[in-house]
């Protein structure tokens, strides 16, 4: 072996906030089958040991401790299983005691020590990151000696800025830029990583390894993807996307052209979003112990296609789909539920609202949208009693389009522990349905995830689709009062999710959306529902708005942690 | 007239988030009395045009230019009205083009243009603040000079932090120091403002002015308690609490000891809690166009205390009370209802639940927990069809101790818009309960705030207790099960609320709950209970969790604004 050369063993993971010993035994095992295949370093996602993203429970010194006790009792573990001379690149909480706030720092595991601090530069605090509110910034770059190669390293928003640790590391004649990350998964973003990897290849004349993690965590889904890069563009290795992985990549001796390693297939833009919603849900089941799920299978194109995608999830026999039929349902919605469920090999029940209605009606005598809101919340209560009588995660199954409008009932059908398609635009919901259709003809998988009915016969029923076409091709309603369709309410929904998309995505205010070249009054219509929407919506919380006394302080806690102190 | 002397008009005012009209408005009125009362100066609260906190209207650039505009438009107004002279010294959202984000900003307007501005230093990230993320911090101190005196400036969380604007104006030779605030309402932080502003004064060796906003903005509620401090400690004004003011204070001649002005007075602890508790409510109703609430009555102490609340926030005519009383529900809590709004002068319906529960059971047959929380849940429905029909704000009930055990139905009693209650702890609700009633009995006003039967005959009842003693002094239950009580799911209330405030506000670990002296199986308890609710309120939001696309991203609106575009 050449000793100048360093072989790199790319962990990509997924771990559970909190779970810090499951966490460790992942690391552990990981370890054994890197250092067995002869890897000189390897290397996880960011704060591995913690779980990411970790919110307020950076706040609790108890936590912290654990942590660290964690990383010391795993390097011990690891020297005793003789697997000290491994380089084990891993990340968790810091340890500084005169600062205020911990660091989200990475750590080297050697010798039966941990080894080797580097605290993360640049602390994300836009979007979904919140990092400046809970992390003290690190202020100097680390090179770690390995081989007598030197690798440089930084922490996932280290390479989204200019300047900082990365910068440095330029003038410090690095062999090798590793960077260990938790970076969400967004369309698209797959191939905006590797763009800017390239550009930080290129700045610190070496390699970069971007290693990210796998895996849901309370509403993120990381995506995975790991690679590597040429400092001249050339990708040199990548990870699968979606799953967990061990793949491996050689750092060449001095002077010798980089050595390229196995490159993962890339999926299609279909395949990728709807593969990350049901990692997303499976996940989020998986972690907090859900083993089954309920909705409310109203026949329609939303509801078919989030229950395909929890059948996928969980597999069909640990769905219950409820059909909630009303005197203004027509027979081809409860045909298309009922054969949804058969496809799927879910459970299907039926549960007429119209006594139910009819006996609050005698009491409350509604009309126009409130009696209209009322059919919806019956449903809410129904899907409820399903969850708590049988231990069930209830699924809300709004799509973009429709909840950015309001056009959806608060405790109706907005009830729900988790909503897979809340970021789908209603046009997308229809492409991922046959594109799901078509999946399951071709009998392929879907993002390596386990599929329901991707070989007729796997539920007894030959699947020539999973979702009953005419759920995709009948005009959109609500069924709510006779004759009602969502474009009574709603421009159409090619038009409407345009102006979604420059309104909310790309923050376009009214001149922008006409010189768009929208029109005014469908601008009006889009931004005054929208508006309201936002504000029912943050107006009507589960937990409602509260005075902030002093007992007003909201603690942020993942929902998703197996940490209990 | 002394030239070296300066009227200093502390004008304490409520303003609305978004409302840049609005708050210009106000501005401009205060302003005309400042200087009708020889003003020199006059001073308004932080971010005064633009209202706080504006969260992420500070990335729209829409809004920043407006709030600009309205700055210049107001300098040429005052101007114009022959107020030039008067020194206005407002906050608002900053200017700066180069920089992503924008500043929190102090300026004066002063013959007819903006003047001399000054960007908040310390940006605060913690707790309820989040002011890091959408703003850039400032780097200098400012002095602003009037009448030849230097006044120092500064922005509320600069004098909360040592050094920074605060340290480098003590070498600066400073008259006095002037500080905005948005300082929002907890228990007794109206004396650690106080001890601060010593501190600060001292540090500086000037008097202070701190002036902070009043009003109830979103979740938040500001308090007022403006106040004039020496570098001694003395105080030498004191503007009231929870309601807006004018009040005035003069810096004397250079070489002069200090004068001091008028003092309000102050406000007992049961007063000033449950003042906050109506002026958010008030304010909240007021900013977001609601002109009525609906809840339902129990007769159980945290339904009256809150419509008491609400009666004093709206008028008893404007609260619809809901008695909806089950086959579980005993005839002392229905009369004790009925004499509640009949005490307030409050709307009172009843609609049994029980032919609906029976409806729902002769589907779905559910038992034990799931049939208690179905009893909850369909008295949700009700109050909502309420709120729909006629537009009514609906308010949950619920109070700290029960709501952080879990003691609630998601969708239940849980439903609402506004929570008046959701900060205080079960113990303070019976207090507070019993001061309302003193209170109606003194026939004393309260906060300053308008009082629903502060004197017999004011709803053509003799108010002697406001609230049944019934509703205090009976054991807490629920009534959704034969004999159920509290008691039977949680620890006795006065035990339970002392290791809630350990364990929640105090963030003590088990260890340190067992050194308070709590025993074992208490602590045991609560920590699991408290743990459980706080999952189950994270996985149960309204909008429920969404897997993160590159739509996932929510803005962060306030709830009240004024502003759309």
């Amino acid at each position: 072996m050449n000793t100048e050369e360093i072989r790199f063993a790319l962990a990509q993971i997924d771990t559970c906030v909190g779970d810090l010993d499951g966490n460790a035994r992942k690391v552990l095992e990981y370890a054994r089958r890197a250092a067995h295949d002869n890897a000189d370093v390897v290397v996880f996602p960011e704060m591995t040991l913690t779980g990411y993203p970790i919110e307020d429970l950076a706040f609790r010194a108890t936590f912290r401790r654990a942590a660290w006790n964690t990383a010391d009792r795993l390097a011990a573990d690891l020297a005793e299983e003789g697997l000290g001379d491994l380089y084990v690149v891993v990340g968790t909480v810091g340890t500084e005691r005169d600062s205020s706030l911990p660091q989200n720092r990475l750590v080297a595991l050697h010798e039966g020590v941990v080894w080797a601090g580097y605290d993360k530069h640049f602390l994300p605090n836009y979007g979904v990151f919140d990092e400046f509110r809970i992390f003290s910034p690190g202020s100097h770059s680390m090179v770690l000696e390995v081989n007598g190669r030197r690798i440089g390293v930084a922490i996932c928003e280290d390479i989204w800025q200019d300047g900082g640790p990365v910068s440095e590391l330029a003038g410090r004649d690095i062999d090798v830029l590793l960077t260990i990350n938790g970076s969400p998964y967004e369309e698209g973003k797959g191939d905006t990583r590797v763009d800017l990897g390239a550009r930080r290849a290129a700045e610190v004349n070496a390699p970069l390894i971007y290693l990210n993690q796998v895996g849901g965590q309370d509403d993120l889904v990381f995506d995975g993807g790991s690679f590597v890069i040429a400092p001249d563009g050339t990708l040199l290795e990548r990870s699968p996307r979606f799953m967990e992985d061990l793949s491996y990549w050689t750092l060449g001796a001095r002077g010798q052209a980089p050595k390229a390693s196995t490159l993962a297939a890339e999926l299609d833009p279909d395949e990728e979003v709807y593969t990350a919603c049901v990692l997303g849900l499976k996940d989020y089941m998986a972690k907090n112990g859900f083993t089954g799920v309920v909705l409310g299978l109203s026949g329609g194109i939303d509801s078919a296609l989030v229950a395909a995608m929890a059948a996928d999830a969980c597999g069909g026999e640990r769905v219950w789909g409820v059909s909630m039929p009303s005197m203004y349902s027509s027979d081809g919605s409860k045909d298309d539920a009922a054969d949804l469920a058969r496809n799927l090999g879910a459970h299907y029940d039926i549960q007429p609202i119209e006594p139910l209605f009819n006996a609050y009606q005698s009491q409350l005598e509604l009309d126009g949208v409130a009696a209209e809101n009322l059919q919806a919340r019956i449903r809410g209560v129904i899907v409820m009693a399903y969850s708590n009588s049988k231990g069930l995660l209830a699924l809300a199954t709004g799509n973009k389009s429709e909840l950015a409008c309001g056009y959806s009932t608060i405790y109706g059908d907005a009830v729900g522990g988790y909503a897979p398609i809340k970021d789908l635009l209603k046009t997308r919901v229809w492409q991922l349905a046959r594109w799901r259709n078509e999946a399951a003809k071709r009998g392929t998988g879907i993002g390596g995830l386990a599929v329901v009915g991707n070989e007729s016969g796997s539920h007894g029923v030959p699947c020539e689709e999973i979702i009953p076409v005419n759920s995709i091709v009948k005009p959109p309603s609500a069924e709510l009062r006779p004759g009602q369709k969502d474009s009574d309410s709603l421009p159409e929904y090619d038009l409407l999710d345009k102006v979604l998309a420059a309104y909310i995505e790309h923050a376009h205010g009214r001149a922008d959306l006409l010189a768009d070249g929208f029109d005014e009054q469908t601008v009006d219509t889009v931004m005054r529902l929208v508006d309201r929407a936002e504000w029912k919506r943050r107006q009507y919380p589960l937990g409602p708005k509260v005075t902030s006394l002093a007992f007003g302080r909201d603690r942020r806690l993942p929902i998703t942690s197996r940490f209990r102190e």
